[in-house]
């Protein structure tokens, strides 16, 4: 599908809805707004669904996996060829995010789409862009077209997931390397400097830590996106797998299904598509609150708040099987507690706690 | 059972256990430590019960009711009626922790350990110390026998779910005017003054905040409890649901059971239990991050992390469903996520990227 008719045809959340349902949870038997968050995110999903009482019985996170040519610069103390390696292994059930997904009776979607390098499974959805980005310490990662094209893969997954009834997504990602794109884009699309939007990824030293500063300043100043154009910015300076989810946070406005966002570099593909289209927003919940510097302004510069301090940063989506328990949580707490008329018809001595 | 030699009869964790769980964890495939406190609550929980692989197929709140005295001073908007009906609410699957405790396959254990009248209800376990403790503005809540006995009561529930063969335990309460217990409970045993430790409860104005905060000095003043002694603490200013809380914390240390810490009522009775024996901290896991002000220094004074950001003030014991959620998803990591070992075996080529 076209993103940019798509973008123009998000709509926004059901106000009516979300009021119905901000008065059913001011009417349950507990003092008003005394389940913070779990009805906040109730309210949300009536304004997203347009009916006060939900069910979220499909759920799926979908992992965007590609590599990155900055990789080359020595960013990351993990070797690219991790990424195909990591891929397969979630799809065989033996990664975090696969056993987190199995315990959350949730489902994965495993797309490459740009590991550089062939590799096949069974469950995999081969959407492969180009075999990884160029080394945007060089050059720009991907062309405008290439950016785009991945884009819309990320939207068209949705519509499938949508078209087969999924109700709740999560978003992940594989990518060696990624934690130096995402935080390139933050910094572009805030101007943010690099003490406070780069941190050790999955692990390393502090000098190793203050190169790949260096890298990602090059980088920005090598490419020179254009800020108020996340297009661009993607583009020169992002990867494919933050592409692939900026679409998804797209597709899932779109096609009005709620979408959890992830760590650091899933956060970066969530403020691409704010700024794309900020009711994107509306749509989306976060999940924990990652271990990576960039991922707190991203947040504060989205005005939100993650409900999971976990100490996380695995990155592969782990966030959102765990989210999904707290989504279920809430939506249980609005269909199922009982109301004070339901008591009142019992008893009629029953005191009003609000 | 008698509370002085459960006491000292409390072993500390297996360390060998533990470090044997650490190993495991850092074996698998990912960055090491990267999966934060799903990991440190893995390795707890392996300290607790000996074993590396655990499950907890188990679960049960155990929600203690009681009436406080101090609700005639006028520091609770919600009138002490509620007590007795919101507990039959609970026993009914219509509350905030009947409804996630379900949804979350966990059951519920209700106990009347105080409630100021006659309740009845087939699944209430009557264990009535007495009907409400006494005003601590006038006196104390209870004497040093009463105490003892709702301690002593909190043991003996935790051993019968233990012969039951429960894996994991959660703590609720049901008591109008315990926040203002909790708060006097902190206060005498860490020494913080009522403008760090006394909040709003269930909601009220700065009017009422600030005469809640005076009616606690009082009761503080009146009573003057020995801060180094926890039992004369819990019965000079404390309540019986908080009383039988402590119970519950020594029984799951003495049981060898992870235990979870709710909001403020059952963070203070975590802290009586610690000053008792600091070995049962180490069986606690926290939940969520409660809005009462008196929670963020009860925290802090026993070096304890929140793992939920989720703005909640109901109390029942609603934080613990939602964690038994995060502490599964944290034993399935451990016992299903494969090890670089494994994979080693099926390919030659696997590069190790801890």
């Amino acid at each position: 599908m076209n993103y940019k008719q798509v973008l123009k045809e998000i709509q926004p959340l059901d106000t009516d809805a979300k009021l119905k349902a901000g008065a059913r949870l001011d009417s349950l038997i507990k003092p008003i707004g005394s389940l913070g968050k779990l009805e906040d995110i109730a309210r949300q999903i009536s304004g997203i669904t347009g009916e006060i009482i939900n069910k979220v019985d499909k759920k799926c996170t979908v992992i965007m996996a590609a590599d990155n040519g900055v990789v080359e610069e020595g960013v990351s103390t993990a070797p690219k060829e991790i990424t195909a390696m990591q891929t397969i292994n979630i799809l065989n059930g033996l990664a975090g995010i696969s056993v987190l997904s199995k315990q959350a009776k949730a489902e994965i979607r495993v797309i490459d789409i740009g590991v550089a390098g062939d590799i096949s499974h069974k469950n995999l959805i081969s959407k492969k862009v180009k075999m990884g980005t160029g080394n945007i310490a060089m050059g720009p990662a991907m062309t405008t077209e290439e950016a785009i094209k991945a884009i819309e893969i990320g939207i068209d997954i949705i519509k499938e997931l949508h078209t087969e009834g999924y109700n709740l997504i999560g978003t992940g990602e594989m990518g060696i390397g990624n934690t130096t794109t995402s935080s390139a884009v933050l910094m572009c699309l805030t101007g943010a400097d690099a003490n406070r939007s780069v941190g050790k990824g999955a692990g390393m030293s502090d000098d190793a830590l203050e190169h790949k500063k260096r890298v990602i300043e090059r980088a920005i100043n090598l490419n020179n996106p254009n800020k108020n154009d996340p297009i661009d910015v993607v583009a020169k300076v992002g990867g494919l797998d933050i592409a692939g989810l900026v679409g998804c946070y797209i597709g899932a406005a779109y096609y009005r299904i709620p979408i959890v966002i992830d760590g650091v570099i899933s956060a970066a593909a969530a403020l691409l598509a704010y700024r794309l289209n900020p009711i994107t927003k509306d749509y989306m919940i976060p999940s924990h609150y990652s271990e990576e510097p960039a991922f707190k302004h991203i947040m504060e510069s989205m005005n939100l708040e993650p409900n999971l301090h976990l100490n996380m940063r695995l990155g592969e989506g782990t966030g959102c099987p765990l989210m999904f328990h707290i989504i279920e949580s809430a939506l249980a707490v609005i269909s199922e507690m009982a109301t004070f008329d339901q008591l009142q018809m019992d008893n009629d001595f029953l005191v009003d706690i609000r």
